[in-house]
């Protein structure tokens, strides 16, 4: 049998890191064994539990001189670029976001290059549907212009384009993946503007109080933090060939309202659920949003094999199965 | 009178930068004259003839440590970044490429940024059809995604990235022009794959033999050396708030095949002026050319001011006028 494929996985700590790293170690990657995992973070990653491949972590910011070079000597089959400053701090601080967001990302491609030889790893960049920004149709083709009106989203659509270039020229085989904002992440509100999408369904459902701070009308693209990893699974075992010309593609999702979403709580969890939830408008978050795309449509994401959530409800269950049944079985 | 603008050109002694000179010298600019001329670029610049003005000619390298921040310290009212280099360049030699054309016009931008205070230039940007790949529509929209194909157009999109962000937090002005391919250019060739749309034309002007290296039916989008200079100026005297949120504007121009310039230039010239084309392909000019987009639909530009030439012989016509009519008369 083949040995299975080596991973480095950047943003390991993160939420979707943690989920990543649980899944690859469980179930290897496309029917193999992962021989070995290397996760980085700028705070220490948790390695997996009872996972029989080597495994190694490293506290390091791959924006630092020399850090994304370290990274890739030992010649990663694939790497899960995760590791990035979310949107409401690259808005807050301009230097921060650059730095993470983009130079890090470069130094990565970069380091890549450097090795030289044959060697061309998976990239599977976690982009964001940030890059769109107003004005857009309500509904975003797959062949929409990049108008970010967010730091963020200019890192990420930058990145895009350098993962593009670096791929056309054979240093790395790239493919980035524009994710729908998740929900519902589970634990902590992180500083995402983002954050309250998943906040006013989580607490709820934890029986807390929970802040709404735009319109009920704001509507928004969704997947699941399941199928957010299993997007990027998926990526990771892509045949090249099969992307064409355009490796940035924009995932499939959900478009519900905050009150579609208010809605489905309603239906699984009670009107007791739904009186947890507080208005208290936000003009800064609310100019932020306003910004964001509502709906797309990704026939090239649905004919390469990605699948998300079709409705609301779905991605409530998910929740509550992967985090409230599955924390009291653990 | 109100004092006419301070003005800085970076790639100025390149040839839409010398044009662009001599029409600010000669007209000034939204009818005030220019008070002062700061040209810049790796070779030094001519200064204008019979200029009334300040005139300052350095030569300098924009992505060098401390540069950009020397040429802002000035502090002037209008940048022209026009310093590139061209496509062939950028593919040939992918690290060079990527400091001047993205690492230099950063360093542009975060130097208006650290001048600080309410200093805010309006910087035109050229950036370039280039910015369009393969694969996309005959006729591409104002609002299609950006997915270049070679390592200039990457260049420049990113570029055009951060130039909104930049101005979207108030640190610059800028307006991003994506300026059709520039025919016919005066002079010598240049290293861009470009160069031939203008040679087949030129050289039989002047008597000399042409080589056309791709076929006859490759269609391309066209503007003048005068139309190119003319959305410089327009761009640089448009009011912001006409921008809407969107500063990277796609050119109009004139899209015509190989063929149908042949054509023109036996309208012009005669079936002698034709016979001096020697058809030789050249597969790596041929496969640059052809991730190159054919035609555009610019209702935006035009909606704002931006005219060019709607035929071939026009074009034409026009280097007969500023270049060889003109080099008679001097």
């Amino acid at each position: 049998m083949q040995a299975g494929p080596r991973i480095l996985i950047t943003g390991a700590a993160g939420m979707i890191g943690r989920k990543l790293t649980a899944a690859l170690a469980a179930d290897g990657l496309g029917g193999r064994p992962v021989a070995a995992l290397h996760l980085v973070d700028v705070v220490r990653p948790e390695p997996p539990e009872s996972f029989a491949g080597e495994v190694a972590a490293t506290v390091a910011d791959l924006s630092d001189e020399g850090v994304a070079e370290a990274l890739l000597s030992g010649r990663p089959d694939i790497v899960f670029h995760l590791a990035a400053i979310v949107s409401g701090e690259a808005e807050a601080d301009f230097d921060k976001g650059y730095r993470i967001n983009l130079d890090g990302t470069r130094a990565l491609f970069e380091a890549a290059r450097r090795q030289g030889g044959d060697y061309r790893p998976r990239i599977v960049f976690s982009s964001s549907i940030a890059v769109f920004g107003t004005p857009f149709p309500e509904v975003i083709p797959d062949d929409y212009v990049l108008s970010p009106r967010t730091s963020y989203g200019v890192q990420k659509a930058a990145g895009e384009l350098l993962l593009s270039d670096y791929s056309r020229r054979g240093f790395i085989d790239g493919v980035a993946l524009r994710l729908p904002t998740v929900c519902i992440r589970p634990g902590r509100p992180n500083l995402a503007a983002s954050g309250f999408f998943s906040g006013i369904l989580r607490e709820p459902l934890n029986g807390q109080r929970a802040v709404l701070p735009v319109s009920p009308d704001v509507r928004h693209w969704f997947a699941s933090p399941r199928s957010a990893v299993g997007f990027l699974l998926h990526a990771a075992t892509l045949p090249a060939e099969r992307l064409d010309k355009r490796r940035c593609l924009t995932m499939p999702g959900f478009s519900a309202t905050v009150a579609e979403q208010i809605e489905a709580l309603g239906r699984v969890a009670g009107a007791d659920a739904v009186a947890l939830i507080d208005h208290v408008p936000d003009p800064d978050i609310a100019r932020i949003v306003d910004s964001w795309p509502r709906a797309f449509e990704t026939p090239r994401a649905v004919a390469l094999g990605f699948r998300a959530e079709t409705d609301m409800d779905e991605i409530v269950q998910v929740y509550i199965e992967d985090e409230l049944e599955g924390a009291r079985r653990s």
